[in-house]
């Protein structure tokens, strides 16, 4: 089958030797090596090559001015030290899975498109589905602009310096327009399917979710020499916040993260006077998700004034409830359940895709392929090769189904 | 008073115009501004400059070796955006009192130096005194080879950019077997003088202390879809401790601090795998100091295991007490209680200093300077330019009162 062999030419780029994990963020080196690689399985295939005014990447079978197209993919950059899953998967299923219906002899009555989508991580900007956001215009061009990575490095100059323009970008409608259906594979990122026992799943909604800025101000101070009751150290309330981050999470059912801290002057023998710590939270419902932010920054505000800390919170980024297209999804569930007669398992998920930015704009479904540890933005990511053959072949009968006489 | 045009010379060197604070880091273009300003007073004064094996710098009044010489000085790096005293006012004030005592026409019996000890902070290389150290035979050149920036630039390295040679550095007994008395001015870093209301006092003993490095070890996941459950986030042990040491260090009279904290991957919507901070600890004994880390060390140890997560807690630095020389101490108190026939305070600190480690080696002696706040290792950092002239004839009153007839 040609998933193995696309997906060993894949494997070893932005692999770092030291984790093991992905680094492939968009506008670098190997993000660039990632598009090269794509554009080769398109030309090889003779399908249309184009990238769009966002540098999202498509490749077509038949014409897409024809609309009512039939499209597949998924985005290829990492989180870093991500896994080999995230992503990459749903692109080389897309390439295999119409190697799979070209070799079944099928004739296509839609145009199909396979995309990559670009900086759906947001791993270097700070803000996820970039490529995607933009064009369903649901990111201005003016706000991508002012898009800076850690280094101080602006978005519009990523994009020159990978050789893409970046006043071109903006909303995209007439492509979009092109669309008839969505559909997005993807590795599991939970462990649902490995509890049910199926290789593949349809996605049911994208929870709500979102991400906060927690800035704790205090006073930089010497480390040695400042007696406790003189400091105000942001450091104190940061570490409440977390501990009952973990507490709201656990008794709403949802779930509440900090993975990201920044802190200054970040010395050893100072006291800092900031620490900006990023909480990630989501739940099944948006009345839950409101409950359990409010209490963390309740908490994070009674800690911060007992120790003389000033605290600010600014919501960075929030995406509301996905409810995936219900038709497309039964329509998907029984194209998948015909040979069998058993039931596709139908599952939610806490994870954002460039899937539930489309699925305002156009009907969109996803699938999901077993990840028997849930791990994921890990190394350890892991699906088996068995379940990505099944999801290639589950992919391959969903696009015949809607595509395919 | 030549003080203020000094001072006002180096007051631009190295500030971030963004904090206001100081960025003089060892080997750095700013650290190499402070150096040509230090060769430049030398010179300017007809005094014989020098530069030894390690990179410090010495500026001498006499032949030294003659022996038996009367140095003093302190260091003009700082911690990353720190203040303009800590450091630069040692220095800066031991000019000013060879020139306080010129003015007097002082009849010099013993030879006078002046000396700019390199990064005193360990901003840069993570280990504080390194050029007193590696001089004192207390770091040797291979532990100091070794030493790596935030960049992976080694000490080697950022000495030859710099236009030193790394090969020379190790031990110098030859050069501390001139000095016969050493003698450190610096800015305090607490409030003991502000609470007593003298402008200058003598320093008693330098606390016990160290840098710990706890390694906190989950598993990276996925922030969205990994149940709460199933996650090993070293962000909530390390959380626990954050708040362990606040509370031993409370109990015990001492201070605890974790200021510097390193995240891997350190992205919002991942679950660390790995949480690393360091803790800087310090107490009056050195009893104390051992009951609070351990008490620190339980609690981090407890909380990983609750949480999956491996802990590693490395001694990354330890300095025992310093009692400065007796003898020294008294004399000093002599000398600036002689006019007014005050008691001069005699306090103890929390802060390391190139003085504590030149103590094992030769008599030594530190003056502080009050600072009104006590704020340190900070742009707020302030002494008033009253106590800062205070400070140098009390200064030049010590150097006469060991060097002159």
């Amino acid at each position: 089958m040609t998933f193995h062999s696309m997906w060993a030419e894949l494997l070893p780029v932005g692999r770092s030797s030291a984790t093991g994990g992905y680094r492939r963020f968009a506008w670098t080196g190997a993000d660039a090596e990632c598009r090269a690689w794509f554009r080769e399985q398109a030309e090889k295939r003779g399908l249309t090559y184009e990238v769009d005014r966002n540098g999202n990447q498509w490749a077509w079978l038949g014409d897409p001015a024809a609309g009512n197209a039939v499209v597949t993919g998924s985005h290829l950059d990492s989180v870093p030290d991500g896994g080999a899953f995230d992503g990459p998967l749903g692109v080389v299923s897309a390439f295999a899975a119409l190697d799979e219906l070209r070799a079944r002899t099928a004739e296509f009555t839609r145009p199909v498109g396979i995309v990559n989508f670009g900086d759906e991580e947001g791993a270097r900007f700070g803000l996820a589905c970039v490529g995607s956001r933009l064009t369903a215009g649901l990111l201005t061009a003016e706000q991508a602009r002012r898009l800076t990575d850690a280094d101080g490095t602006t978005l519009p100059q990523a994009m020159a310096a990978a050789g893409y323009d970046p006043d071109a970008i903006g909303p995209d409608p007439e492509r979009l327009a092109r669309i008839g259906a969505f559909v997005e594979l993807h590795v599991e990122q939970g462990r649902a399917l490995d509890l049910t026992g199926d290789p593949v799943g349809v996605a049911s909604a994208i929870w709500p979710h979102g991400r906060w800025r927690f800035d704790f101000r205090g006073e930089a101070n010497h480390a040695g020499t400042t007696r406790l009751t003189d400091r105000r150290d942001p450091m104190l309330p940061y570490a409440e916040t977390v501990l009952a981050a973990r507490r709201e999470a656990e008794r709403a059912g949802a779930v509440a993260t900090f993975g990201k801290v920044s802190v200054a002057p970040n010395g050893v023998n100072a006291v800092p006077r900031l620490v900006r710590g990023w909480l990630d939270s989501r739940a099944p419902e948006q009345d839950t998700l409101d409950t359990v932010v409010t209490g963390i920054e309740k908490a994070a505000r009674a800690h911060a004034d007992a120790h003389g800390v000033a605290l600010e919170v600014v919501r960075e980024s929030f995406t509301p409830v996905v409810e995936f297209d219900h038709a497309l999804r039964d329509r998907l569930a029984r194209i998948l359940g015909k040979d069998t007669g058993l039931k596709v398992p139908v599952l939610g998920t806490g994870a954002g895709h460039d899937a539930g930015i489309l699925a305002g704009r156009v009907p969109t479904a996803m699938l999901f392929v077993r990840n028997p540890t849930g791990v994921s933005h890990s190394p350890a990511e892991h699906a088996t090769e068995d379940d990505c053959v099944a999801g290639v072949l589950a992919l391959a009968d969903v696009l015949e189904g809607l595509a395919c006489r």
